[in-house]
């Protein structure tokens, strides 16, 4: 059988990753630079790498931490950008990306990772791996460098549905229990719902019936609800969760990374003022190095998908070799803390005990 | 009559800003060091300050730029930062926030600065002033540090309003192009609509709607629009003003301090880090001092209420005498470009072009 002699390739033993060698803006060639990264660290990591297998195959015999552990997956066809999510549903079946979420489908790996387009691979997610029963928005969990003691909050709803109802929101604050306690051991994540003002009478409707429901699944659901938190405290340490829909999600991730890009830049400037400045920066090399690996947006950039059978990392389609090799390292810890099975575990025990209110996901059938 | 005897005191021929000084973070005393360094810096200004007379003229009377130019007007009740918006509407009449408005009611004075309560200063703005014929809902105007040419962006709404439909945004777009071409001298400002993605079939429906609504008055209101920008736009260069709602707004401008924040005190770590590093940052001061100005939200910190008949600067809660500096030069150039009757001008000749639809607040009665 084809999947057996797959998994016994990808290396005996190891957590098998799927990888989607594909759609990321630096092609292949920084994906396997990636992967192999992650395999010179961790020995512990195999992989299956789905894209051209000419192309795959060269790229791969070039880097000797990746043999005998990546097995490579034909797939001709290739999700870009531009590509509609509706389109890659119906005609997707030979991309990489459909190949490498269907690793994960039939059970090879416990891990997608990808750094193709979020809007289909969030589609073609759905199709092929199926929402959680009782689950009706999945959600993208984002990271975000913070003043708590673990160096970032995780954030969701990053994008994967513009709307998010109450019992979305309070749903989301249960995946994201999950997983913070199993992605990174945060034992009781305080959990903050995003809003404009931290006074219970402020918000929208939605967001003062969330803030109800949240509170009354704290207990049942081991977690510490703060209530309302603001935009300000994202990177700071109020809470390690951070719940919103993933429209204003998005919009708050990508004005931090453009913030962040701009003193970035204002600093390099700075730097090269003045000779006196020029010194300084050589001086402060190291420092500022140590800076920029904390808060440097390709090593917190593992979005993952949730409320899905199964998990999907999703790499910054920018991300070079760090990136990747960072978005590798979150897939096996997952894979490793059986993170999938808990969260559906935990989704499902809500939902026994919310029983005075079945929820319109449970019953549409598009489970299992 | 009063009012002569207190615009003479104030200054002949000078511009007149009535503050209010109460209500700040940081006391009267940070209201009365920020007026009087403007006073120092512009011969132009003369100031209505609003509080407890007996606090106010000890204060003033230590400052010697003041002296003959700043009108005291007795205000014994303060507008706290916990006070809620309805209450102060119906027991703030003492207040020197009530003061402060009343004060370009009754045509004393062309602008209005305050760094009280936001939700309580819009609340009585649109009490006292009254909207602007026309507008349904009033915005809050304001910066970004970005990369543009003149080095920061205009955001409208902030946060004055939690919702905002397809011809709320749009007139948000109107707005924004008086205050970038009056505040600024941007002679053709470029317009973007904030959204999660720059392709048109993303996003909500009334983006949509907003898109087609502004994309159809750019001509006659001679803007550019450039479409959907997302969050990462905001400090880029991609536009000029950028229309969302206040909900979004408010959390993307809260997001965007928090960020500056950390990476600020993360900076300030990594130069304490080792003895090579503390040096560095001797060599760097001169530098780094011009980054912060450059980023410094205290700077940037003029928010300004839109659509009503008159102009409120809305200064920082915790701005120092350097904010308040900043935002009375704002309400200083606001008021000398003849802004309040420019914008009124404007939205009205758009009202009128638009009689095919007419508008809910045009029929209201609620102007003048």
């Amino acid at each position: 059988m084809t999947v057996l002699k797959d998994q016994s390739q990808a290396g005996a033993g190891r957590t098998i990753i799927s990888v989607d060698a594909m759609g990321g803006d630096r092609g292949p060639a920084a994906v396997v630079a990636g992967i192999s990264l992650s395999a010179k660290k961790n020995p512990e990591i195999g992989f299956i790498l789905h894209g051209p297998r000419a192309e795959l195959t060269k790229l791969v015999s070039k880097r000797k931490h990746l043999a005998g552990r990546c097995e490579i997956r034909d797939a001709r066809d290739v999700v870009s950008m531009q590509d509609k999510p509706a389109q890659v549903m119906r005609t997707g079946k030979n991309t990489s990306m459909w190949s490498a979420l269907d690793s994960v489908r039939n059970g090879e790996a416990t891990v997608c990772v990808s750094c193709g387009n979020t809007g289909a691979l969030m589609a073609l997610s759905i199709l092929r791996l199926r929402k959680l029963s009782g689950i009706y928005r999945p959600a993208i969990a984002v990271m975000w460098p913070s003043r708590n003691p673990q160096g970032f909050n995780i954030m969701l709803d990053g994008g994967a549905d513009i709307r998010a109802d109450a019992k979305d929101l309070m749903q989301y604050a249960l995946m994201g229990t999950s997983y913070a306690r199993n992605g990174f051991g945060l034992e009781r994540p305080r959990i903050g719902l995003l809003n404009v003002g931290t006074e219970e009478h402020k918000g929208r409707a939605e967001l003062k019936e969330a803030h109800d429901l949240i509170a009354a699944n704290a207990r049942r659901a081991d977690f510490e609800f703060v209530g309302f938190v603001e935009g300000r405290e994202l990177p700071d340490d109020a809470c390690d969760v951070i719940v919103t829909d993933g429209f204003t999600g998005n919009v708050a991730l990508k004005t931090g990374e453009g913030i962040a890009s701009l003193i970035s830049d204002l600093l390099k400037e700075a730097f090269k003022y003045s000779p006196l400045s020029r010194l300084a920066s050589v001086l402060a090399y190291t420092s500022l190095q140590r800076l920029k690996k904390r808060i440097d947006p390709r090593r917190a950039n593992g979005g993952v998908f949730l409320g899905l059978n199964g998990t999907v990392v999703k790499s910054h389609g920018a991300a070079d070799a760090t990136g990747i090799s960072s978005a590798v390292k979150l897939a096996f810890e997952l894979a490793q803390s059986g993170f999938s099975e808990k969260l559906a575990a935990r989704v499902a025990s809500a939902a026994l005990l919310d029983q005075d209110e079945p929820s319109e996901a449970t019953s549409d059938g598009e489970n299992q």
